[in-house]
């Protein structure tokens, strides 16, 4: 098995970014996990969306080579945590191929790595900012990892 | 306007507690807004469960003689974002109630407590652990604050 957490640029909030470490962590005893930061498009303004969606999307999709892409987005599926764990186990545990997790930065992700996503997975109805989404994927992942060993989790 | 938030124990985890406090302190920016993390029934296995969630009510049920009462429960409505403000708006800032946010502890709530609740509301069909859970209410609220007052908010 083989997780990776992909995104553009570093999570800077210090409480989300020790979170997002400490669940790094725990997500790494079920197998081999990291967090994969791509360079930010940095020093533009707001309104070139397009453009720093498209400076992002040259360095995310180097990693985008091969494995099974979910990525999230508040169009895609929502799912209860149960049904997460069922994917991830059809997916990195018994087809063994590598599983990208991928969360777009401040602006989202220019459509076309979208397009590359094999799912498309919604947290919840609510738009949680993309650090707290971050935190909440890697929790789910977590979750699920003891779901699929039928471990009982710390609630 | 006056918000509450509360629930039976003290958040323990450092990062999850800090990001708490940073978002009350945001919320607060907007009106009256405060934490009540009510006793915790402690030294009880969790087979006593009934046990534990009724000394919990106990506690919590001080804190519930008037307000709007919203629960987090998982067999609750889930809202987006644009529509918990709108009911956050009519309920604390137009009709002035005290709004309570209640949310439960480890083993959750007693019926009796939940039943008390004017309103249940879910925030995913995922399963977030009951410190998690505080973290993403406390920012949803903040959004929804800035989205009834028309400010843009960070993403």
């Amino acid at each position: 098995m083989e997780i990776v957490f992909l995104w553009p640029g570093k999570t800077r909030h210090q409480h989300f970014r020790a979170l997002q470490e400490e669940y790094l962590g725990k997500v790494s005893q079920f197998g081999r996990a990291r967090i994969i930061e791509t360079a930010e498009a940095r020093g533009l303004e707001e309104k070139w969306a397009e453009k720093i969606l498209e400076k992002e999307a040259e360095g995310l999709e180097k990693h985008l080579q091969d494995g099974y892409i979910i990525c999230l987005s508040d169009k895609g599926k929502e799912m209860t945590s149960e049904e997460l764990a069922r994917l991830i186990e059809a997916k990195a545990m018994i087809s063994s191929r590598k599983l990208i997790f991928l969360v777009g930065g401040f602006l989202g992700l220019a459509p076309r790595i979208m397009d590359k996503a094999n799912f498309q997975l919604s947290l919840s109805r609510m738009t949680f900012s993309h650090e707290l989404a971050r935190v909440v994927l890697l929790e789910q992942v977590y979750r699920a990892l003891n779901l699929i060993k039928g471990y009982s989790y710390p609630k």
